[in-house]
């Protein structure tokens, strides 16, 4: 996995989190979001172990973003069969996909990527070899371009709900950093004050990796939108105070019924939001629904380091060997959910009819 | 201020958080609990200045170890002032405790002990200079002994709200570290354990300054009292999942109707337990409790630097410029807390009325 330090990208031409460099023998360029905000660096992933340790390592993250980067995964991980046999072709893509699928549990995007890379495998074993990896990588462009659209989608339609003046929370970094357009919670920020809309933005810092210290304030800050940061102890105060009006976050896996899985702290939010009446929503892509899970208690939850809490900063900041208990994730009902913010439109109120009309769009 | 590094001390004996040494021309040794868990070493405060400077850096925090160290302050304060005459005491004493009180806003029980200081000293005017310092470090002695005697007190008063198994949150350090004594929200889990209740405490780590993580669980593991350590925003989770059965923290400030100042996050704590319908307890002594407020809206709110939230591990997380709202303290109402404990019994509902009944006593 090559390093490369750039320049940090200036405000009117924002690096994109990922991009496919050259043609079928290509590679995968991801701004190394564990270096951010201090260091702009791109890492260049040239084999399927450098995608896999990226996912793992956080060096890309949000759902939409982990799925695009499997997507092209898949591809790298198959330069090496364009002249092998259909069999092996097919023993291979195997492998490469589910050694991808093992990078991280909860996110249900990079599944549901790696599917679509298979379903199109699949419907080619005719083709040569040369000619399915050739259509993959098409696939990939094709799951990167979709998420493009759907960020703009989503930032247009969500953009509806915000109102000029308004201070909105967010949690984690659900930005253009979290996918190959402009992200899904952001996008919807994004969205509004494109159309007028003065919004300023409260960003959770979001223990224990800071995703919201160091990502969504530095994503806001380049596209000039006010951003305060706020520890995530902080949230209900800043309710309690009256500086927030409504409350935006990304999802990882939806279920059936809205129950939507998001960084932990998520459904601590949504507790307090609904305590001040305030209204909360999640914006996510159709890609982040799992229909086969009827309820969110289905989501798996990724437990992570002790480390990530003891050690977060390159500093010891607990005593040695302290017990700790570090889920990545949590699960806020649906019931806590105003609305769903999708690129087919605004699912509210949150239920699984409402879910299956708006998706069917 | 002199730093002396020790052998962590050990579980069987426990260091004092605070120790004066020697007669009246003596100092104050303080714990210096900004470098815990990783270093154990000892302040000695020889001058006021040491005395501000250790609480407004929160070498000693926590709202009755500010009292006790600030009562001393006032003793090496005024040390200078053995020989002058009733007039310069009275002048230097004004000077002294005026500047003692600057150090932090929140805390009622520090401008408690200082009233306490001055009017022993009010009322020995008739005195020399030097018996009226004998006496001022007397009185000092006193409001030592009496935290010592209190934490002992609230402990065996809280203890009765435990049950055996019982799995109990904590936020911030109300514990030994806090107070002279045993310290308040965690003397209850102690006394629970002499009891003979074992339980199971989830320790926020409380950012920013992460007085959960750095101390809670450090003194919690000297007493072997079975401790998680969490990040703040799993608080509402670890609820969900069952594992909490109820709230304890203590308190900076609490207004006559019941309203509590705690370390900022207590507020989101509370709501979260009442969401999940946990008991939230607050353990605090009389001393706490400032009756000339008569609900927390008049409480003042200290705001501490940003770079607490930026820097706060040695390492920048977060972009240079970024904007930060950093309060140190929120409000939780009295109808989120299910009981007050003080050294005077449990206040349970609680109400201004039942306030003044319990404290009467």
């Amino acid at each position: 996995m090559t390093k490369i330090s750039r320049e940090s990208n200036s405000p009117s031409t924002p690096a994109s989190t990922l991009t496919w460099q050259g043609d079928v023998d290509g590679y995968l360029e991801l701004i190394d979001q564990t270096k951010l905000p201090l260091s702009f660096e791109i890492l260049e992933c040239r084999n399927v172990e450098s995608v896999w340790q990226a996912i793992k390592r956080l060096s890309v993250r949000g759902a939409p973003a982990i799925g695009v980067s499997a997507a092209y995964g898949v591809v790298i991980g198959m330069q090496s069969a364009a002249g092998v046999n259909q069999d092996e072709f097919d023993s291979q893509l195997q492998k490469v996909t589910d050694y991808l699928a093992s990078s991280r549990p909860t996110a249900v995007n990079l599944f549901w990527a790696l599917d679509r890379m298979k379903q199109v495998a699949g419907g080619s074993q005719n083709l040569s070899s040369q000619d399915r990896l050739k259509l993959l990588l098409a696939e990939a462009k094709a799951i990167d371009a979709e998420d493009r659209l759907m960020c703009n989608q989503i930032g247009k339609n969500g953009a509806e709900l915000l109102s000029d003046g308004m201070g909105v929370l967010t949690h984690c970094n659900a930005g253009a950093l979290a996918t190959a357009g402009d992200g899904t919670a952001l996008s919807v920020f994004y969205a509004a004050k494109a159309s007028g809309k003065n919004i300023h933005v409260y960003a959770d810092e979001t223990r224990p990796l800071l995703q919201g210290a160091r990502l969504t304030t530095w994503e806001l800050m380049q596209r000039d939108i006010p951003v305060t940061l706020i520890c995530d102890s902080m949230a209900g105060w800043v309710m309690k105070e009256g500086r927030i009006q409504c409350v935006v976050t990304g999802a990882d896996r939806i279920a059936g019924n809205g129950d939507a899985a998001n960084k932990i702290g998520t459904y601590s939010v949504a507790l307090l939001a609904k305590a001040h009446n305030i209204p909360f929503y999640v914006a996510a892509p159709s890609s982040t629904f799992d229909f086969k899970l009827k309820t969110g208690e289905e989501i798996p939850i990724e437990e992570r380091a002790s480390e990530e809490i003891t050690c977060g900063f390159g500093t010891q900041t607990a005593p040695d060997d302290v017990s700790t208990y570090n889920p990545a994730f949590d699960v806020t009902p649906a019931s806590y959910i105003d609305a769903l913010i999708t690129e087919k439109g605004i699912i509210q109120p949150v239920t699984a009819d409402r879910i299956q009309e708006v998706l069917a769009k």
